[in-house]
């Protein structure tokens, strides 16, 4: 899986019993999952203004900036709800590896 | 990097030149960057949603589900404006390469 | 209070024991709150998009569509939780009768 | 109108001209159009966290808090593009003046 989403779920592992105040993301799972949802909800918010922003000035350095936010605090979410990211990068395998018509399975059910 | 992103960053690009119905990720594009990233907010409410009821049945199966819409679409979104992930990657690397205060420089700048 | 919120909540509470087909927002009552709420979600995302285009086109035609559409479906979810608008708009009232300084009773308490 | 809606655009058209940190309005006003969307996808993300808690304790107390929060920076962000809000009601106006079948109409378009 990504080296990357890999040892960043260490990390957030590691962070659970610390002190509120020892960093980031301890001081998030302290204030709880409605604090942290929040977090995602903005992220993903800024993510789309820069987004909008990268189409008009062809600079893309925020957008880039943003994504690693909202990828950043959705494995956090995930560590708070004791998920593992490597869960669902299976489940974009799974949807991937069923032959040329692959994409259409990343469409939502609603 | 992560095989997954990787592998749909791939997939992503081949199907720019593909006919909109041809497939759901070539509709996306022909619709544009604004229902692109109408995409990556109703995925990112519900996946908000999922883990606000995962928290409360214990059933995680609709949360990694619904990440992995929010994950797919701001792959979709990052093709759509010419990026690869792998810079997403390369910014969470370089907050997290950065000692044991690394997670701090995941802190949101704003 | 606003006579059209105060229709709405009238037209939305009469609506609460129709059949699901015989309306748009039967429909959604029948679904359930997370329907609900991913439309609320998605309004804001829309209405996001469309001050943004607003602000660089200089037409509001869309962003006045887009936040009837997020206020609309914001006044279906007080609804469906059994609150009335004129809850909200009292407590808009509390915050701004407050003297000179009222509108810094308007800042999020978080 | 609404009495409240109409005395906060007042209020919102006054504070245009006045010091960024003369009150929170003026502020907002001051960062720009990126800040204040940002904040109107924060409230949103607060109100729909909110219902989803009302819904399981019965408690409406943040359910009606986060509301107000959501409708005033979405005012916030009509005056910041020079709209008013009578411009969204008349709409909604428009959409439910039209017989039986009236709420059908604020269906959005997409």
């Amino acid at each position: 899986m990504s080296e990357t989403f890999a040892r960043l779920a260490e990390v957030l592992e590691a962070r659970k019993g610390a002190e509120p105040d020892s960093s980031y993301v301890a001081s998030l799972y302290h204030k709880g999952l409605n604090k942290i949802l929040e977090k995602v909800g903005e992220e993903s918010v800024e993510t789309i203004l820069a987004a909008k922003d990268a189409a008009t000035s062809g600079d893309a350095h925020e957008l880039i900036y943003e994504t690693a936010d909202l990828w950043f605090h959705s494995l956090v979410m995930l560590a708070a709800l004791g998920q593992h990211p490597q869960a669902v990068l299976d489940e974009l395998d799974r949807r991937f590896g069923l032959s040329g018509h692959a994409e259409k399975a990343a469409r939502p059910h609603n």
